[in-house]
Parts: C-alpha cells; sequence; structure tokens
C-alpha cells in the first residue's frame, strides 16, 4: 500500500501562474496548518473527533465479525436500510472490494457468502421490486440510521417489518439488525422495547464519517468483505495523514491544494476514478466534500456562502461525456484522478481478421490502454492549462481502499480548518425536513404546512 | 403524456432580482428566439438535422424490430460494447423502462427476453468479469460506434471476438452486430469484407443524438422494451418543441431558462429526478449538456470558454448528500427536478409498535412520502433564495421518456443558438484520443508521442 499523491498539473509551473499553484502559496498556508493541526490534535485527544481511532476499535471488530458471521450463516439476503452517510460507504466498499457482479453469482461463486443490497431511496416501485426479488425467510434488514429518526429509512424499516412478519409470523424481530445511536434516539428506544438485535454507532462519529464503524463494516464483513484489512489500511495511513507538516501529510497537502484552487475560481472539484471497482467511491466522495464544506457562516459567524462542488466522473468511460466541458470550458475545475499501478487482471488484445486500422492494438492489452487514456487525458489538460492531480496506488485491495477513505476523511476535516467553516454539521437540511413533516402531517409542523402553502400554493404559478 | 415545466422558482417574483428571470429578460430573447429557430428549421429542411425526423422514421423500425425478434428469440444475453453516446441512452431508456434489475430475474419474469449488458469502459477486470458472466453460445454483442474507430469499444470487440470464437468456432460471426456509420469508417469496413450482420447510424446523426436509432433501439427491442410508444412519445413532443414562440415551447424555453441563469452565474445545472427509474437519464443528460455546450470557441471563432456543468443527483437519496451545499453553498447552482405524478405503484405504511414519534408516517404512503420531499426540498430552496424549476409528467412511461429525450435534445441545439456555439462537434477531446494513439504506438502519432513525453516526464514532478 503505498498511496501518491502527484499534484504536478496543479502547479503554476505546469499550468501557468493564473490557475496553478506557487510554492510561496503552499507555504503562506504553513502557519495556518501548524494551527489547524494543532486545533484537530487538540480535540482528538479530547475525544471530540473519535473517527481517528475507529481503525484501531478491536472491541467494534470482535462486535461486528461475529455477528455477521451468524448473519452470512442463515441468511441469502443482506438489506440495508439506509440513506446518505450510512449507504455510500457500504456502496464504495462492497463495489470496490467484492466479486463484480456479486448479486448475480451463485451463492458458491460469492464464497458462500449472502447477496447485498443497499435501498438508499423511497420510490415506491423501486423499493417494491426489490421486496420483490426477496424470500422475507432467507432475508435480514440491517436498518441503519444515526438519528434514529431519518424519515426514509423509518418508512422503509416500517413496511419491511410488516412485510417480514407476513411472512414468518412473531419470528419477524430475527431478521432485523438496528445500528443506531448507544444511548438515544427512536431506533435505539425501539432495540430496547422490542428487543431487536443492534450494534451501536459510536458517539460524536456522524454518518458521513462511519465507514469504519458497524454502519459499513457489519453489512461488508456479512457480503464476506474482509473487514480487518480495510482497517489495516486506514491504521497505516494514520501515520501519514496525522503528520504536522503540511508538504509530509497528504490529506493536509491534498485538502491545501483544493483550496488554493477553489480561491482561483476553480469551484468544481471533480473526483475520476479510472477503476470500474472505484467508481463509487467518487459518490461517497461527494457526500463528504460537499456536506462538510458547503457552508453558509464561518466558524466565526460571518455569512460565506462557501463550498466547493463535488463532481463524480469515470475514466474512460467520461471521457466521452465530460471531457470535452473540461478541456474546452470555463476555467472552474479540478479534476483528481483515481488510477492502480494494476487492475488485478488483465486482457492480451488478439489480431482480428479485416480491421487493419487497429493494428497497433494487437498484443497489447486492456490495462494498457486504460493507463494510457488516463495519462493522455492528464497530459491532454495541462497543456490546455486545466488543474489536474493524480492519486495512485499499486492495486484495488482492501488496505488501499481504507488507506484511500481514512485519507479523505482526515483532507476532509483539515479543509474544515482552511475555509474556516464547522466540517461536522449540515444545518441546511433541516428545512426541507421540517417542510417535509408538514407535508405528512406531523404533529407540531402545522406552521411549517403554512409556510410551505404560502411559498408553494401562492406565488404566482409559471408552468408550460 | 403531459409534461409540465414548472419554473416559478427560476423567477425573480420567488427568488429575488439577483438570480432570479424577469420576464423582461425573457422578453429579449425573443427576437434571437425567432432567428435560431428559423435557423434550425432551415437546416432540418436541408437535412442537416437529421435527428429531428427519427421518431417518425417507419423504415428504421421496420429494420429494427425483426432483427430484435431474431436475437431475443437466439439469445440469453445481449451485451452493447460502446461508449458515451453509444452507451449512456441504452442505460437510461433500459433502466427507465425495463423490470427493475432485470438481469437478476428469471427468464420468464423478463418476459421472456435477453439479459442486457452496457459495457461502456476498458477495465479489464470489469470487462473480465462481465465475460465470466456469460456463456459465449448464448450471447451476442452489440458492437456500436459511429466513426468505427472508437479505440475502446474497437478493443472490447478484438477481445470479445476471440473469445467467442474460441468457444463456438467460425460461427462466430452470428454472435455480432455491428451497428456504425452506413458508409464509411473501420467497422463499416469490416462489416463487409467480414459479412456481419449490420445496423446503420443514419448520417448527420451525432453519437450523443442517437437515442432514436438503432444505438438505442436495437439493444431495447431485443431487451423487450416497446420502442415504437419510445418513438411516440417523442413524435408527440415533436409538436410542442417546434413550435417558433418562447414561451410555447418548453424546449426553447427551459434552454432560455438556463441560458439566463447562467449569465446570472449559476453555472452547475443539476439533473435531480425523484424517481429510481429516471436516474440514469440525468447521466445520457449529462453527455448532452456538457458536450454540446462546453466549448473554447464560439461560432463566429472567438474564444469564448463557455458551458454549463451538468451534474446528477437524485431524489430522495442525495438529499443526505448534496443539498447541504445546494441550500448553503455559493450561488452557483440551479437545480431541476424530474417527477412523475404516478410512481406506478405504492406502498402503505403500516404501523410499528413501539415506534410512537412515527405514528405521523401510519396510513400514509411511500409514494406520498418521496413526492412531499420533492416539493419541500423545492420550496426549501426557493426559501433560500435558490433557483430550481420541476419537469412533471404523469408516470414514467415508454411515451414519456421519449417524449423527455426530444425534448432535451431540442433544448440542446437550442441552447447552441444562445450559447453561440456549435451543439454538434467536440473538438477538445481529439488532443487526448492522439496522446492514447501515440501512447499505444499507433503509426502517424510519433510526434505526439514526443509532445507527450515533454508534459509527462520533463515536468519536475511533484509527488507526496
Amino acid at each position: 500500500m503505498d498511496i501518491r499523491l502527484d499534484f504536478t498539473n496543479m502547479m503554476a509551473a505546469a499550468i501557468g501562474e493564473k490557475y496553478g499553484i506557487t510554492d510561496e502559496e503552499l507555504r503562506k498556508l504553513v502557519p495556518r496548518t501548524e494551527q489547524i493541526h494543532q486545533d484537530l490534535m487538540a480535540r482528538r485527544e479530547r475525544g471530540e473527533l473519535p473517527f481517528y481511532d475507529l481503525p484501531f476499535d478491536r472491541e467494534m471488530v470482535d462486535e461486528i465479525v461475529p455477528l455477521a458471521e451468524d448473519l452470512a450463516g442463515r441468511f441469502e439476503n443482506v438489506v440495508v436500510l439506509g440513506i446518505g452517510g450510512s449507504a455510500l460507504g457500504t456502496v464504495a466498499l462492497a463495489n470496490a472490494l467484492g466479486p463484480f457482479h456479486h448479486n448475480q453469482l451463485s451463492r458458491e461463486k460469492r464464497g458462500g457468502r449472502p447477496r447485498l443490497y443497499v435501498l438508499d431511496n423511497v420510490d415506491p416501485a423501486g423499493f417494491g421490486a426489490a421486496l420483490d426479488l426477496l424470500e422475507p425467510a432467507q432475508t435480514v434488514f440491517l436498518v441503519i440510521s444515526k438519528s434514529g429518526s431519518t424519515v426514509e429509512t423509518m418508512c422503509q424499516f416500517m413496511i419491511a417489518r410488516e412485510w417480514v412478519e407476513q411472512s414468518v409470523g412473531e419470528s419477524f424481530r430475527d431478521h432485523f439488525v438496528l445500528i443506531t445511536d448507544p444511548e438515544s434516539g427512536g431506533l435505539r428506544q425501539l432495540a430496547r422495547s422490542q428487543r431487536y438485535r443492534n450494534c451501536p454507532i459510536p458517539p460524536g462519529v456522524g454518518g458521513r464519517f462511519t465507514a469504519f464503524t458497524a454502519v459499513s463494516l457489519l453489512p461488508l464483513a456479512t457480503a464476506g468483505i474482509d473487514i480487518q484489512r480495510v482497517l489495516r489500511g486506514a491504521a497505516k495511513m494514520s501515520e501519514r495523514v496525522t503528520r504536522p507538516e503540511l508538504m509530509e501529510n497528504p490529506a493536509y497537502l491534498n485538502a491545501a491544494l483544493q483550496f488554493l484552487a477553489y480561491g482561483k475560481g476553480l469551484t468544481i472539484s471533480v473526483m475520476m476514478p479510472y477503476s470500474d471497482r472505484l467508481k463509487d467511491l467518487a459518490d461517497w466522495f461527494r457526500q463528504l466534500w460537499a456536506e462538510s464544506l458547503g457552508k453558509k457562516h464561518s466558524l466565526s459567524g460571518n455569512l460565506v456562502h462557501v463550498g466547493p462542488t463535488p463532481v463524480k466522473a469515470l475514466g474512460t468511460t467520461d471521457q466521452h461525456s465530460q471531457v470535452q466541458l473540461y478541456m474546452e470550458g470555463p476555467w472552474d475545475k479540478t479534476v483528481t484522478f483515481l488510477i492502480p499501478d494494476d487492475f488485478g487482471a488483465d486482457l492480451k488484445i488478439p489480431p482480428m481478421e479485416g480491421a487493419s486500422g487497429l493494428s497497433y492494438l494487437e498484443g497489447r492489452s486492456m490495462g494498457e490502454l486504460i493507463t494510457s487514456e488516463q495519462r493522455a487525458t492528464s497530459v491532454a489538460l495541462t497543456k490546455n492549462g486545466r488543474s489536474n492531480c493524480t492519486i495512485s496506488f499499486p492495486a484495488v485491495t482492501a488496505e488501499s481502499v481504507g488507506a484511500l477513505i481514512y485519507l479523505f476523511e482526515v483532507q476532509t476535516l483539515f479543509a474544515g480548518g482552511l475555509f474556516e467553516v464547522n466540517p461536522l454539521d449540515q444545518p441546511g437540511v433541516e428545512e426541507g425536513k421540517e417542510f417535509t413533516y408538514a407535508l405528512m402531517g406531523r404533529a407540531g409542523f402545522e406552521h411549517k404546512k403554512e409556510e410551505f402553502d404560502r411559498w408553494y400554493h401562492q406565488l404566482v404559478k409559471r408552468v408550460l
């Protein structure tokens, strides 16, 4: 596991002074880096940033692994009911590390492990179709909500619980594991009063920082992912990303590069893995980066309306969709490529009769092609003065993905310091939740219903 | 099929003068609208914009349907080898209109139709894993490339061809259908010299406008989608989107709204369907909007570096990932919601013992919840002064999705006129292609290899 951050093409020496970063600009961030670092370490010391220590939590692993083995032995299907941080880490890690097309394989080809479904929406057609795929008797649901009141997840739970009970009767409880706050909230109350099996989410670990808790580790372990290797990768990365020096800490350095690029108007941050296995990692990162840094108020209470917009792309696929814009459009983006040195498999390109214009491909491999395309795209962007960097690593392994996740989490926390916002809250989503409660008739939200009506019904409608 | 564009919340009356649009601003676009309209109609008349007429092409349907039926009868798996415009329309339409989890269902539950795979990348691990799923004897590959030289697709084809031949011998040709230009290019040559079955892509229809050609219609028809209903929806929409008046043509109006929002600094255009079925439509649109409008030069040759950045989001899921940023971050976005009135199915939310805080959900339905959340999010954005509009329609049907695609295609073409760029080219991707050829050792690109080396090897590397 040797993760390299190549930021050559974000620097002024490669792409010019206007959008490129100078060493002087990086140097100027050194005092702030020291402050933020000390602040983070002090808060970690005081137990306010427990996510830092998750990779070292043996007790957690000792609780999760036997539960996962038990579930894997008894069920054909593991279904996560969760949304946002309760779903994205699991999807990213499962697709990175499990067999491709896991759910389409025979149990034998799945290594004897259950299928894994992550249901993170409340489209009734989609949710119903997922239930139609499943045998209730062979299915266990992991109901995941930190607060224990996430309306989408609770709605799914209520429907799934009845659906299981109608099939298996009184033993329906065996088909649910509740993953939630250890003390408070609706799911915790239910776990107690109705005696559901349950797992805690460590207090102080916010939704988007839960990839190394039972939130993701229980479903992953049940599906056969080696979570101890994932945590080992994260633990090893923790050594690098807790170094105090900006130029020796890849999390701090990458945050600083992104922050400086943002200051130059490159407010869109594209994450573009060249790897089918990593395509959903960009979705996980999208939540982390957007919710943590997209803020109205600074830490000192000023109105700032700040925040880079993370965008997901996939190489080579999106070369045929987005790269035209990245190459020629406005100077508002920086692209981060992710690529393994080795794809874990390769395919030789054989000759083909009658295909004379393609002889240059013969004898080369698909792995060479995708690697060449990433380099070609990076150089073409650079030649056009477009900011880009490349994160590479030997292979997509449990260790390397664990390390990447830990790297990005620390990067985000540190970026909060640079942008001077609180990376751990998300006050902007409350209003929408309250309007939803009002529309669903929840007691106590009548005033929001009136307010909703003012905006929804009293504006002159413009419709074509 | 009654598609409504509600743009109330993009207007100044709802969100204020700074980021909202005034009627005066729309009125000012009327003369330009007339010009662009006349230009489009004249070019259509001259046969330069054949995509307009695709929904009325009976001959094309009469060629595709019997071929699709033949393939469906003989094969278990249909595999599209294609990338960009050769893949995105098929994925969007198949997921919108086919059964959920199509490939996981028994042949009977698939209505007797084959499975459908779209392979649009050259990750050797991903491609190899897809082949591992398939029986060569039961698989047909649709090799799709307009130019006939798309390197990713040709590489896939060469590998797949050998893989089939090794299993079935001389009859391997029966397992391939080539979809390409009717006259020129490498695939056309191959179809002729090696006698592969083939389908034409009508000349003059660019890659990202091929959803209504064999590119998408053949795989879709083979998988059991009623392509005639899709085309009927598009044909019906064509009546609305060829009207000359800005305020009566939803394609022109939506393009104008997006253009005006862009001019106010809202350069990111989020498409956020609230529907699992429509989640990939946003990916299809992303290509259409980005490649068509992201341009360095204007039509008159000026350096403009223009182009909105399309972003994909999914409701309700991304409320828990992106909405914090949309609500509180920089004023740089406008959001387009897509939502059906009816999800085609609904699920009642039953009571749950011990869940006292959730009684407000009991007796309501999941469909009410997702609909309420979309409205709540829209109103919360509006209250925060954030631009958004809602496109709604009775249900996700073949007709409505066909109509939406046609609407967005005309919208994009018209937007090209407003942005004063050529929406039909993509000159910015050539450089990357040439560097790839150079790295893969293609004759004639030696000079690009030297240039690549200068950028890749001669810059001082900055790596941590």
